[in-house]
């Protein structure tokens, strides 16, 4: 485990460098990582490139032992060159071309953008690509945050192209489109806009396919950095890109593929503001955490998450240190906050926690937004914690011999997400929250959770859930029915089976291609209004026996179990939750919208059913880690909590880490 | 009573046509639409007419006894076309251009698109407009969904000449705009702009003739149409076009009377949900009511406003058959929903049901929109009811003899909706709010009500309802004179009288030229705070006695009854209900908005006041027709409901229809 | 005191002038404003002026003994001026040219407007400049309204001409901005765009920037004007522009400066509604005003903040007579307000009252608003009024020889309101609800309060209130350090010092510039979510004992005094609120958001501290003013309020004044 900081040089008096890095060395921190936004400072003008700042700022921290993180510069393009080529700039979905003045004002598929990128990665690589002080690249900063897809000339003619190679003919096109619905039909690649300001919502595969062509294109921009990279740099030096892992507009598995490791960037109380809706189903629990945490399972998710994206461990390249100034309200931090998250962030898997940053800025968006240095240069809060984490140091090192063995694990994915997220059809209905519910579920039960591509190693599992598999994917079927027959478990959810790769309805009967592996057909489906709900009838202990939200009847095949049934509205008598044994395994087919409650009692009965070990419960307001014999817990609370175990009692002190 | 069904051939392989068209007939269908949206499948290239598909396709459905409906393809302009003539795209209120990918995306005033529109009409109609298996065209579909007025250059240039015809010189204009008030006077037609991005909200005026020139330019591209079609058609083939009848952008009275019959979209539970607020004061009935059959009192609203525009009998062009996909909740259907919607349009005169749509479609934006049949081809619940439905239809023929007479009509104009919408100075008033107000109280009451134009023969109906007259029409307070001298009851609501016929604030005492007719003058309204109102007093049993939302302080004048009087706030003592007996008659002039609950003690006193025979109440939850001896009620609940009546006690089931 | 009425002549028939004018001088007025929006009218074509028409309104006006105010009708150009030179309509912050058809569509830097301008006040200057009937100038009408800022190509020139003469180098300029944040570094002039249309937030510093920008644009469009009256009219014709005091988006002290006196426009209701979150803080009182005065600690406080603007009396220009029509319920007004509206004027410090308008507008956006006469011509509840206050005049004179002598300031800044206002940091944080906060709760204990600029002579003062300095300013600082030596009290709440003049985080330690004056250090600071608040421990009377919304840890420096302690959370032990003597006088620094209830208890210790002599308090719901020894009140509640004195009991009738 190692700690890091956020440090932009540019910004300071080069005479305060030395003071900066003694008191990071002081708190324990390894690694810097700078360069991020400096481009006017590494190029003033067009070709006038200057790196003796650079060279001095890498010498000083240097000569502390600190290894560096270099970024290349490119979400921030100076003044001069948007100037000499307006055209990088972006047009956003009204169709504005948006201004210089912030950062991310480039268009990713902008030709000159695209070389001055190349420049300016080969120019820094050349110089730093041999240079053992520097330990790992970060490229660019967070990806399609703000304007997530451009819509200028430029990416029309590229979407163009992309959807020619995709799909080679029109014929082709139209048909995967059903562009004979509203007569669609394009006889020229030429006539194909993007899905933006059109008079009523845009055709679902039209859209779908935008969004694969844009996350297509950030993947691009990023291995056009990559490759430039690679020329240059010693295969010590790893490359890396920090994300946020709440923003759905990039295929981050496809994103990290050429990556060395993935990184994030990790605000738990941001998250846990602009994601209340995600948290609805949470309330009860959520109300005795400390406010200024986090909601710990959401931020735990999103770990999770990142965890999946590259089989290398990941990075925190941002770790929240205070306040942040991106929400509503901005909540001040206390405390223990940054200790508890960095324990958080270690036991979900993350290898080296960066915090951010160094010191709060001085000018610029972020003012208010807290660093572990306040602007005077005096110690803020998170400051303080570190001193407490760096004495923490060697117990992680020492848990961290024992690795965690998850034997859950989510199946998350960006096509179904997209294709789910265009048409919820309900108010609400979003697929981020459908699987945070029941990441929420297992981990309240104790599970630890990973979560994963839908083409990856399942069999390391004991038992896989599937929120949703919206895209009727053949291969996908097969490889589950796989699993399943060599002694899986899984569990699948609603909306299954709806539609086909390219985003149009199946005519299958529903669940379509996944109609074998279920052992089910849905009869019929319904989207209920607010306060409507269908009763329950079952031997499991499932409270409330209501199903809300969505509903799905279910008919069992021949040989299959039915283990809930409706008992009133339209599907009285039909099945609402199903079992398909297969081979030495089973799949479960739930039939509603399940609420974290009543996931509860569903996942016990099928953790009984296949003898998945039920592992202990957290108290409310913790978090609980298996290392080998170690349980360790984290209250994200402002109490005590007593634990008993067997004869023993202990309590867990307010904001603490408890190893037992 | 003939039921139909919308249906798309070109979405489906032809090979499934016959199977199709034996399952519409199996149910009682005789009637299908075709041909809508299909442009780009019948001219795939610019003059490339391909007819053979349809040409296949009719004669398939007619070798099953089906009459066709056939659509001009215009709503759905073909890419090709677009790439072409690319201003053929509309310009939206804030400027921008909108692209293709949709429906609907063309400006009405267009040259080109209105030569194209004019060359595709004439194609099919010399094609297809001998043929006798064709019973009638649709013209376009839906005018003004969506984008209800272009603002693009062209559209400027046809409103100015359309300006200059109505006010042949600018000092007219400039009198009839009130043009002194900031400096708006023009001295040039081409100084004129249409009223959007202007830096306040435009001059009322200025406005509603921006409205009544785009309804006018709506009006005029369907007349372009039906000038071509009746170029080549026989007398038999009827031409029609479908409106949304909860859209008030066009004035529906006057793009109804060239055709030969009005067609309307009834899809109740959209309605239901999108126009919540219309229903507002119904709150406690509405409880009752099953959440899946949408509002009866507001679906039947909209047949009667339909009813209204056209002299012959009206259809429904498009009936929901499940669940759709263009409101918050989508809310899913039930057994039975379709058969008591198919009853509720007959009994409010609906000729013919046609529908939406045969089967779901599995591209486009209407992939969660319920068909007759699933995507797979399989029955869904509506077809499932037409069953019932194909059974009650020699019934309906039965009651169809004895004719509705209604003695009630509402007076509703769009000249007037449009003036109040523009400037409602209170949030949340609504002429369509309003109007549905009383429409609601007298339905409940037992009433059948007509909705009328208010240049319409009144003499027929006892009483005339105007929830609101807000522009001051001489003609029309001359009409509404003779109406009551000659016998006629008249209820005028507020806001009466206090515009002129450009817009413009009249400068008699209100209300105005209403004031003889009323035999009152207005000495002062005002808009109430939410939470504020002055008491009333009166000898009529009225709940509460309270006024609030809007008031208007009445003086009766000579030999004018009060009715109801203010006891409280600046208008305690004057009048807010008086009585104006003129020759046989007699006017009401209601003063202040009232709660649907007090209008039913005011049409209560009205009624026995004007003789008017009191109906028998449906019971809450039940709609109630008369035909001839036939009492025809509707269970619009999930419970049965008991009728009591002299010494008989019978039972409506649950969703069911009662003909006793 | 004078009252004056705002009639528009060009709106109604000459032959009706006469008439006007004599019901004017009936109803006690003196003041007539015309001209405002006629350019058309005076300028039908371009260079045609026509002024006959407006010398027979000011013959008839003057003929009947009525003064007028004249108007340069520049807020609304007309339309062949906007068909010449059509880049006179402004640009808003999306990016669009807005249209003609209302009134402020016009940039203030354009040069062709500022050409038009010239003449057309020349014109006017030159034939009315020597005018003895003309006794005052009113310019433009209402800066800023509608569109704050344009955004077009030529305010992008003059904008970086602004700021190369402010900052003289692009060094300076990169400095005083902090571009090194994201690489923001500019290397030559025309690479500076205005803060809109960014891909996030733009810079503070540079948003700042452009709001002075704007600021200095409409002060100097007034000087354009003000330049060329004053070369024509004589000393006895005084020049006003009236503002809007509600809108903040000019430094209306500047804009003040080279005007003979300041006007504003008060509209009490429409601040009410519009303002509502200001007056969140006051609930419970609030609901025993009437509802139809608007709150009358809301218009005074308007009043106060523009009675500080100029060292001569102020004006109202604009005073509400009725209904609004720009809020969102408009609600009705009753008899006696305007009378209350007008007493509270005087007492507050204005010279003359003019109503608005003489009659209700038949044409253009306005037609809801009411005049003191009807469209009709007959009296509207204003005009009833009048005849009250008429009859008031002469008691009014009497008061006035007793001039009001406040002990108490408020410090007001617009460089610091839009400091903070651009950066919140936490939802619903206003520079002007936080200073209203203070002005409510030292008017419900008594105290008459100016609100002055920071540059104001403060000596006059026993007390004087900075709700924030959010700026750190030297000079400031210094005066303020001055004035507390010389025996002054100052209190100096949140977020002070945390900025530089160029809106740069300081590196000072907090609070800054103030410390020294403060006696503090401000060692954490936090945003606080809704719910969560912090206890307090203190010997005063304060309720509720808890901080929340926002606190600040203080650290009272050596011999500084702490008054109040955090006594939970992070700053437990902490002060939040300190008192450091320098000098002759004390300077208490709060730490917290304080609510009104809490304010109550600091003031009256801080005045008990600094023999600040307690006033009386006004019962709730009225207003209590003093003059020499006459306390008149003011009731706006619908009820008798009682006052109980001494011995005597007297009683205030509703929506009454009462001197005693």
């Amino acid at each position: 485990m190692k700690l890091g900081v956020c440090y932009y040089p540019e910004q300071w008096p080069s005479s305060r460098w030395a003071t900066d890095a003694k008191l990071m060395v002081d708190a324990g921190i390894t690694l810097v990582r700078i360069g991020e936004f400096a481009w006017s400072k590494m190029e003033p003008d067009m070709g006038n490139y200057q790196w003796d700042w650079l060279d001095e700022a890498i010498e000083t921290l240097s000569n502390h032992q600190l290894s560096i993180i270099l970024c290349t510069p490119t979400a921030a393009p100076p003044a001069w060159l948007i100037q000499q080529y307006s055209d990088i700039l972006p047009v956003d979905q009204y169709g504005s071309r948006r201004r210089f003045g912030t950062r991310r004002h480039y268009c990713p598929n902008n030709p000159h953008f695209r070389l001055h990128t190349e420049k300016i990665a080969a120019e820094m690589a050349g110089r730093y690509g041999n240079d053992d002080r520097i330990v790992a690249w970060q490229i660019d900063n967070e990806f399609a945050c703000y304007l997530p897809r451009c819509y200028c000339p430029l990416c029309v003619d590229t979407f163009q192209s992309w959807l020619e190679k995709k799909y080679q003919n029109l014929t082709n096109l139209n048909e995967s489109w059903g562009t004979n619905f509203w007569s669609q039909t394009y006889t020229n690649w030429t006539q194909i806009e993007p899905p933006n300001l059109t008079v009523a919502e845009p055709n679902p595969s039209h859209k779908l396919d935008y969004y694969r062509f844009f996350s297509d294109t950030w993947v691009s921009y990023q291995q056009l950095q990559i490759d430039v990279l690679r020329q240059h740099i010693t295969s010590k030096q790893k490359i890396t890109h920090n994300i946020i892992a709440s923003l759905t507009d990039i295929d981050y598995y496809q994103l990290a593929k050429s990556l060395d490791f993935i990184s994030w960037d990790s605000y738990p109380t941001g998250y846990q503001e602009n994601l209340a809706h995600l948290l609805e189903d949470t309330q009860t629990d959520t109300l005795m955490l400390a406010s200024d945490l986090g909601h710990p399972d959401l931020t735990e998710f999103f770990h999770s998450l990142t965890r999946g994206f590259h089989k290398s461990p990941f990075w925190i390249m941002e770790q929240q240190t205070g306040q942040i100034n991106w929400s509503s309200y901005n909540t001040g931090v206390n405390q223990g906050a940054i200790r508890l998250w960095t324990w958080q962030a270690f036991l979900s898997g993350a290898e080296a926690v960066v915090f951010f940053r160094w010191r709060a800025s001085r000018s610029g968006l972020e003012q208010y937004h807290a660093g572990l240095r306040k602007h005077d240069g005096e110690a803020d809060i998170g400051y303080n914690d570190l001193v407490n984490i760096k004495s923490d140091l060697e117990l992680m090192d020492r848990i961290s011999q024992d690795k965690s063995s998850r034997q859950v694990a989510i199946l998350f994915d960006y096509n179904h997400l997209w294709a789910l997220d265009l048409q919820p059809h309900r108010k609400g209905f979003s697929y981020l929250k459908l699987a945070f519910s029941y990441y929420y579920a297992l981990r309240r039960l104790g599970y630890e959770v990973d979560i994963v591509a839908a083409d990856s190693k399942l069999d390391v599992y004991k038992l896989v859930v599937a929120p949703t598999l919206v895209l009727g994917e053949k291969s996908l079927a097969n490889r589950l029915s796989g699993y399943v027959k060599q002694g899986g478990t899984l569990l699948v959810g609603i909306r299954s089976g709806f539609k086909t790769e390219t985003n149009l309805a199946t005519d299958l009967p529903l669940p379509g291609v996944y109609s074998t592996l279920l052992g089910t057909k849905i009869l019929a489906w319904q989207s209920l209004l607010p306060g409507l709900s269908y009763g329950l009838k079952t031997s499991l202990s499932i409270n409330p026996l209501q199903a809300s939200i969505w509903v799905e009847c279910l008919k069992p095949l021949l040989n299959v179990e039915s283990i809930i049934e409706y008992t009133s509205g339209s599907y009285s008598g039909y099945s609402a939750l199903t079992r398909n044994k297969i081979g030495k395994g089973a799949a479960y087919h739930l039939g509603w919208y399940p609420s974290t409650a009543q996931l509860d009692g569903i996942i016990k009965m099928i953790s009984e059913d296949s003898l998945l070990p039920s592992p202990e419960s957290p108290p409310p307001g913790t978090s609980l880690f298996l290392r080998g014999n170690n349980h360790i817990y984290l209250n994200f609370t402002n109490q005590s909590i007593e634990i008993r175990k067997e004869d023993s009692i202990f309590t867990i002190a307010p904001r603490d880490v408890l190893v037992k």
